[in-house]
């Protein structure tokens, strides 16, 4: 028997995604994103979705680009403090410590300190309600040579991104193994 | 120093989700997708990004609907078989030993055995590339007593869904406690 619950995003898991933008004096912030997901292969594109009133929004706009950072799980804190503060009062990245270098193909600042960055080329803008979904084309992933696998790939496991539980708001690390995708289903297929 | 992977999809973490529809002669279909996450906190929406190859994508367009299910851990091997086989070719459900109940609001099936169901209505479509974003209004959330917490909501911990790595073509369970949102960075607030 299940229970109704409502109207209400109670899905699971969500991200701890870190936006970046340059403002209009090109002053950097960083804002912690949890609704975003990836929504194309070919074009690679991400999308991330803001309030209006978020100092981000306005930046997104004018630029036409943004980043997508992703901490460790040990940077956890770090990242949630970018979900409280906002860029208009503070200068953010000062605050913890964080330094930036400016994307190699778009108009973003790429957090230094996060293993894995997204440059991302703003090509679509939906309103949805008090959310605007951002898809951004990813025009390169750069990632720290620690937290690549063996085929070059940035790893869940060396990472270990911290997943966002909006049911407990809180944070979680990547757990065990579970299997391989695409493998573990043939299970259920004669003769494979 | 960053190494630079070029236009991919390589982010993390990303989820294992279930998107439910019916076919034009009203037979439930299921499909597994990783390209998803919310994307509006009012109206409470969630968008899953379909290749429009797929069978569930014709059911979304006709019907205006479709579910998102979350499996537990323990139903990965399941997950995993719903994102391999095509729903043209064989009626999935009955190969794995799923049931499912039609929506209370929408014209989209459930699945009885995954602990938690979105029903959604389709408010938006943005096609992208080889994806199309479609975004769901959430007109209800159902869940399991057994995955609830004291709040209410469905628990991470309680649940467990399985995260998907494109990096390592794997699932993941959910791990340890990191600590509590919009709490963890008062640190660096003064006089928090």
């Amino acid at each position: 028997m299940k229970r109704s619950l409502g109207r209400k995003t109670l899905i699971l898991p969500t991200p701890t995604w870190i936006v970046g933008t340059y403002d209009a004096e090109g002053r950097a912030n960083l804002m912690a994103a949890a609704w975003g997901g990836v929504c194309c292969s070919k074009p690679p594109a991400v999308h991330v979705s803001l309030r209006e009133a978020t100092y981000s929004y306005e930046s997104i706009v004018a630029r036409g680009a943004f980043s997508v950072n992703v901490p460790r799980s040990s940077q956890t804190a770090i990242a949630d403090y970018l979900g409280i503060a906002s860029g208009r009062d503070v200068d953010k990245l000062a605050v913890v410590g964080l330094t930036e270098t400016k994307g190699e193909h778009v108009d973003a600042p790429l957090v230094d300190q996060f293993p894995l960055n997204l440059e991302c080329s703003l090509i679509h803008t939906l309103r949805i309600g008090l959310h605007t979904l951002f898809v951004g084309e990813i025009l390169d992933v750069k990632a720290e040579e620690s937290i690549l696998n063996e085929k070059e790939r940035p790893s869940i496991e060396k990472l270990n991104p911290p997943v966002f539980s909006t049911s407990e708001a809180a944070y979680y690390e990547i757990g065990e193994r579970i299997g391989p995708a695409f493998e573990m289903g043939k299970t259920f297929i004669e003769g494979a």
